[in-house]
């Protein structure tokens, strides 16, 4: 086996330090998260609620505005307790419990706006309160209009890519191969990838990761419409020039898949990112196609269910 | 006939794989859509109700909100029902359907946080129902706002194009021009075109489709106010090197017309795609000007109705 | 007087056609606008409410949304007058025009769903007008947040520029210089120009129109904080090289600017147009400075009321 | 000491002025604003209200709201005083006081659309007022919609950076470091450093304030997930070359950093200032690592109150 030697243009920076020591874990999860985490400061600091709120599943979005209106109304009918249930009138007759019940909901028709009026403030303290609510009640709606509208407009990339990563021959050499598509239908314009290879080295007896940059047969396309099978030759230029199934577990290869992309239909960059860790990697495989042309011969099928289908070679 | 042969360096991926069977329909949409369906996920997994509510016209946007106001304030109508009328006072005297009629508009009145407060709740179950109603009509008019926004904020180039794309000398060559405009009002600026030729070729006695990058004339202009006529020279650097009419016809020749620019108006990058197949060429023809001084000599006009108008030549 | 042949590099396309007849009118107006019009599509079809919305003055928005809001309201008065007064509870009596104008303020409680109560519906058709009223109501204002937002969010880049072009000595040779500076406090960073100079120019006994790009002295600042004199120098490679004021007269001589940055508060790209015609040109002039350091010497103040300051040479 | 000669391409606009008079203060504050003011315009022209509330500190701009709603329930109060508060039906008896005050709640329910009706209006001008109040809400509620929007969507970048910058030996030279990490855990791609020297020279006798760009070891990463430590290597091409402790005070030397990045999570460009003057520089002194791997071995652990960590060599 001859590995190539690290020269200073194939490094590239992918904002992990060059050497770091050799470590076990994933540089990039799965779902394309950093496997990083950030001490230090104060939770709140490096925190964003906006940010989570625009990213977290909708379920989650939803229990959370659910209980946010349940504790604020709770807050507001304990301001009416407190300043008085005589400040509200139109309450029936009842026990402690059941003034409050109807003071729970008389404030949640405040905060809605929705205001029925059959009970309704009128001394200055119960005013007080209720005109704050309902403040509170239109700022908490702008700000819930701003994250339903954050949370729609962000691009939805969803690429797929193929379960497992392919070693195969390629022209005169190996090369390996893995295939992505988009799941959605928005269409994606000027799409590019990089692969970075992370690598453990040994340097003076210890072992460093180390990055590389690997060269794509191609790196872009004008649009991704169909799959796009990514192939990096493994030929004399490349740092994994005759790597064999064992060199790839010893040098506990992981690659680093960056994609980005122009969606023409919300009109802004996406980006994307995925992983392969030697332990995905299939040899003598080759991918068996996932698109075909309908009966009537007038469009083009895209089988997004095939995208992990392969077959061994040979 | 010479035909050019094909270069490593001419082809430009266009998304669709590079050697794919031959085949009858259009790639790209007279519309601007790619003639391609993608199965084998739930409809769900990439279908983007934002995205639809965010490009369907506007009566079928109309429709559905209507629609889904009608059905939302009918579903809890009936919740007023099951949890019985007697939970909200104030109803006029009257038979079960009456009553459900104004549990209806109730309903509306509390969707639409109006809340006039004549019919109002006052069981427990009513003023669970009403609070969580209320919050409903909120998030979906939060959700209103951001479609609508979403909507009218969306770049909308309308370009349009010659019918005809004209096959005519140019310079001490045949050219291929096609013209198009901006309708819009809207100032676009740093314009870009590409030409993407789709071509049948032979090879091993199979029939493939492929794909050129086709070179302009001019294939940027700094702001596309009047009308632009884009030139290909069918000179020796093109693969459609002294191409008949009849090598159009058995090529199947389409060409792909992708065009992208800035919109200063939005503050976006726009982008559009046409298409022009052999059937759609006219032989020896050439443009007719779509423009005019004003009688007063102050501005110039631009005559959209004409853009397809040519004349034949000699 | 040697005027430099046009050369094919030289030439930029603005959008114009290359060659148009002489033309007396400007081709950018004062206000960046371009001066043409476009005729033949319907006007619909090239009109943009929502972008005019954005880009008018405030007080006739304001005066739209006063009208709307009155209109829509006497529109939906009439309606519940042609569905009966008597749907509607609560009226005090009164003549047909008192009714006529509770049931328009009634309108207006439910157009904004505020939705007092005294006045409200029962019959089966006022609930109908009614429901739909509040659901048009809502849509409206989520639209005017939509409107208000894109209104505020809009880049304002309020470029200033001194009033004349001055023509000066400039090292060896004379060069024409305008000053531009950003009269708001954000900060535009990489702020860039280009000039183009529009010409009448005599081809085979007809006058027409020609457009080159100006080279400048310098075309690119990485922030816009102070003021920046333009400086196109008339040195051998010039269209302008050795003109006098009387060529720069014949030759209908107007500069076109366009200008671009990227604005750091609103995280978008900025774009500006101005022109310069030949009778706003002044010879033998240049700028006084229009900044100083403060009384302290720790900051420095930009007087944008002197940005067309000058002071003739000799 | 050999200082080398500035020529035309090291220099690089700053948007100062090229050659301005020796000044004192920092160019850019710590904050990263420019030390600059303009004067000379109306305060409103070059005032961006909608800009100071987008970007006011939290505190601040709940306190123009809550301000901004009392005033105009004040406002609207009086109105209704003045139309006469016979006008409202449904108010308790009382005083003048009592009746002011009452106004001023009816004033809040119908600004905040929450209508109870208890006290509506019944005269024309009354009802006039009211409605009109009613849209008034409406509308800032619109406006606070956007505000609150665009509070969120602005790209938070939060970058830190270590207190001094260090001049450590750096291979064969001397270099300048300093260390800059993302507080925030959103991730950012394709970070772009630029270091503007500002540097004080003499010039015929005069002192004159110039504008270099140093050149950077690194100048860009992929990502900027960990920390980066920016060094400027003070070799022979450095306007820097051989500058002593003493040489950085007598030039007055100050660092503007410009810092842009692309934000995946908001999909926007970031852009930072900072700056180190040269009483920030600590002699023979390299930083200590801030990040180590966690317990478990699974993941990177970045610790960000150490990013100004250092230790003395030698």
């Amino acid at each position: 086996m001859k590995r190539k030697q690290r020269t200073f243009t194939d490094y590239k920076d992918l904002g992990f330090s060059d050497k770091v020591s050799n470590q076990a874990g994933r540089a990039i999860n799965k779902d394309g998260t950093f496997n990083i985490r950030k001490h230090g400061l104060k939770f709140l600091e490096h925190y964003s609620f906006f940010h989570a709120l625009l990213t977290i599943r909708w379920w989650k979005f939803l229990v959370i505005v659910l209980t946010t209106y349940f504790v604020l109304n709770i807050v507001f009918a304990s301001l009416y307790m407190i300043t008085g249930f005589e400040n509200l009138t139109g309450m029936a007759q009842g026990s402690f419990w059941e003034h409050y019940l109807e003071a729970f909901f008389f404030s949640t028709q405040t905060f809605t706006t929705v205001g029925y009026g059959r009970v309704n403030p009128v001394g200055l303290m119960g005013n007080v309160v209720a005109s704050f609510e309902s403040l509170v009640g239109l700022m908490c709606f702008a700000l819930a209009t701003g994250i339903l509208y954050g949370r729609f407009s962000r691009p939805v990339e969803k690429f797929i890519y193929s379960e497992n990563l392919l070693v195969a021959p390629f022209k005169d050499h190996t090369a390996l191969m893995f295939r992505l598509a988009n799941a959605k239908n928005n269409v994606l314009s000027n799409v590019q990838i990089e692969i970075m290879l992370s690598i453990s080295e040994k340097e003076n007896e210890t072992f460093y990761r180390k990055f590389y940059e690997l060269t794509l047969e191609r790196k872009r396309v004008n649009f991704l419409t169909l799959s796009w099978t990514v192939v990096h030759p493994m030929d004399e230029d490349s740092p994994l020039y005759r790597f064999s199934e064992q060199d790839f577990k010893e040098a506990d290869v992981e690659l680093l898949i960056l994609i980005n992309g122009y969606d023409d239909t919300y009109g802004q960059n996406v980006h994307a990112r995925h992983s392969y860790k030697y332990n995905e990697f299939i040899w003598n495989a080759k991918f068996t196609p996932m698109f075909k042309r309908s009966e009537d011969e007038q469009y083009t099928i895209l089988e997004l269910d095939k995208i992990s289908d392969f077959q061994l070679i040979g």
